[in-house]
């Protein structure tokens, strides 16, 4: 299912250079080759982890990475905890709930203690954009961001490309709409600079108010009018609906946001026959996806994306621990 | 302690006819031999448990296990995670508190979340009847239900069924009482239809209010007089009363409760001499059990339920997982 | 940086007789010799954790280590966490807010339960000073007291001590001024017990409030007047002011006390040229410590705490489950 047939030794540079990062803080700063780096690795990946019930690997044994989420997360803990498991890490959570934020910390303490530990991934969610970042820039290992307030949330980026990939061969030339709530959303941001970066034509659609200014900026098209965007698309990516921007002051009613932005069997037919259906979970059924076009066999993707982001996760923390295990090249 | 000495080869089915089920939803459907294949098995994890310093095993390694646990729980959810983390398994816990039912996704969509990810194996405990039915529709690896509602609990009946097996010798032919809030326990159901599956007499004793109609199509014999119950019983099972049934609406008061329905060193009197002590936990002592009959030493086999709790999990874990490690005969 | 080049063996009794314990419930009780010991033993575990993406042992393989923290706790729940799976233990932790104990079950029951599921070593947090000795009545394996109420916190002391003595070379004749509110400080009473054990001149500086009375009985000098305190120490422990402590009962403002008890560069001056200054941590900067102190290069040993906080669990750890791994001479 990969895009092209050529050994990965051909078409990245070797070692280090395929990605000289030492953090993954977004999908900024990423070039086209890296990014794709990153989806080969995911192959591996992605067969082991469908491979049955041997889906584990010993390459991070001795490793201690630290999930520190200081915003609540469900799915995306899951994901890099497992990620983190299969790989033989000694994986340790620690929950914003039982922070000692809540005792008066200050962030950059909190990473000192866990850098301290000699923690060798650290793996951040914060509500805070450029959170991450700050942390980052205070301990010696690899710091990966599971999404930062309304900044990047770059593995999801990451398992949308390779979910589109493995679907559409490659993403260069495709058409790709983004549909929802863009001002907020960490996911379309991260989205936006990875397609456009991969060559895709990224359009996005959103009411006037929860449209970024500028928007332009980043060689995407902007829409308002849903129905427009989807003329030849060959991917729609739905964002989720924030509870709290359903409250009036940006949305009328999650019934009128439906009707003027949610994905229906109808205007699904406005894209490309074969078009490709994406939401990064957890969907608002009726909210912003019709349940009929989030199920649409052939079509949805949504599960796929889910599969992808364990194996995007588990390339990123091979990827970014190779300096720290001296695999050969990455020094 | 087994109640044969003949080997299992000869008492059970060879293979996977030994336990021809899918997932471990219920107690209901079980055939008689099928759930002492389970507690033979269990031996085998009562004996490596009580090892000292050794007791882990490999052949989940490789192995995804999530434990979704919807509602809180302690022994239930740290009892299966020991057993999953004894068998080597990878092990993850999701938290109702973190999950993302709170922002809405439906019970489905989580289900297709965790298949997503390649779980290997479900255990699922969830406050409504039937949800864990519901996902287990929608995986393709085992689910086992952790308790359901008011419906199902079956690892705890099968811990008990054990604690009794080898306290007991044979569960067929003894007189065994359970008293409490049988309405609302899914312990009780569970333990009804194990107990009477296996040959044994079932009383069944419960404020009238707290009685099930048509409890008697169970097989059991219902009383609302605990003396009465008593006479004759080998096993005296108590139930917890919940903290939400205590106020007044069918209790009147804790300490009646107590005068009416509590186990008290004069009622344990009225069973058999050896009668046997049970109470699934947390216990409310002074309102459905009397401290001193709760730590009756040779008679309570509270502590010891406890014990074969991980024991019977780690079976279950084992034996439904074998189909997909492609243990010979379990094609 | 071991205080003395002579091998282990000719400085510690030999087998169990270094340590003739079965739990760490508290440093009281603990000989001069033993503290030095688990030390001594902790220094092997700092150094593999720095030794980069090795830093796991399996000598805990087949162990089953439970964290049972009554009360909220990040850094020392991860510590432990981490100590136990660097040592290949099964670890599980069990979090107050899940806990049987909000459904009305006693604190022995909850004991009794953690035995049954046949951990080997258990860590508990407990608010009631106390708690952790109960529970190590009931159970058949070590205990290690991770803090309960004001009574104990004694791997804080250890870390604490390995902290200087890595740093000062030998304890011994040291002078140690411990300054905040240490009425209710755990982390004062044990390091009070360790250091004076150890040889060390103890002073302890508190508003009257927060002084408690016949502390001298300890072997202490106590001071009102920081100032006073500082002058000649070699170590300047400062202790976290509670937020509970500022609602005006004990102290007037947070600014008032820093004002009087806070550490800032003028003060520390007043203390010998290299004295070292510790934290236990999370700090309250601007409080009881000035920034500037806090992140004072060469002197400031705070994250160096934290680091040795994980040796000295493994230390623990290692030590105390020597006995059930039948380690030659620790029968």
């Amino acid at each position: 299912m990969t895009p092209t047939s050529k050994p990965a030794a051909d078409r990245f540079p070797s070692g280090s250079a395929a990605f000289p990062h030492r953090h993954l803080l977004g999908i900024t700063g990423l070039q086209n080759h890296e990014i794709l780096y990153i989806l080969d690795q995911a192959e591996t990946w992605v067969a082991l982890n469908r491979s049955g019930a041997a889906k584990h690997d010993d390459r991070l044994a001795g490793l201690t990475m630290i999930n520190a989420f200081f915003e609540n997360s469900t799915r995306t803990l899951l994901s890099f905890e497992i990620a983190g498991k299969r790989l033989g890490a000694d994986v340790v959570n620690m929950h914003a709930s039982q922070s000692s934020i809540k005792k008066g910390e200050t962030l950059i303490d909190t990473a000192m203690t866990l850098n301290a530990m000699r923690a060798d991934a650290i793996v951040i969610r914060h509500a805070s954009s450029g959170a991450v970042q700050l942390i980052s820039d205070k301990v010696d290992c690899p710091v990966l961001n599971a999404g930062d307030g309304t900044h990047e949330h770059p593995t999801q980026a990451l398992l949308d490309a390779l979910t589109i990939q493995r679907r559409k061969g490659e993403i260069a030339g495709l058409t790709i709409t983004i549909c929802g709530d863009v001002l907020h959303s960490r996911v379309a941001r991260s989205n936006i600079i990875c397609l456009t970066t991969l060559g895709a034509r990224v359009r996005v659609v959103s009411p006037p108010a929860l449209m970024p200014a500028g928007i332009e900026d980043f060689g995407v098209t902007a829409f308002h009018d849903f129905d427009a965007a989807l003329d030849g698309s060959d991917v729609v990516m739905m964002l989720r609906l924030q509870n709290e921007r359903m409250q009036g002051d940006f949305i009328p009613s999650p019934r009128e946001y439906f009707h003027l932005y949610g994905l229906d069997e109808r205007r699904l037919a406005l894209a490309k026959p074969d078009a490709l259906v994406m939401h990064p979970g957890p969907m608002n059924r009726g909210v912003e996806i019709a349940s009929s076009v989030a199920d649409l066999a052939g079509r949805s993707a949504i599960t796929e994306q889910v599969e992808m982001g364990v194996a995007v996760r588990m390339a990123c923390l091979d990827i970014l621990t190779r300096k720290a295990r001296a695999v050969e090249g990455w020094a």
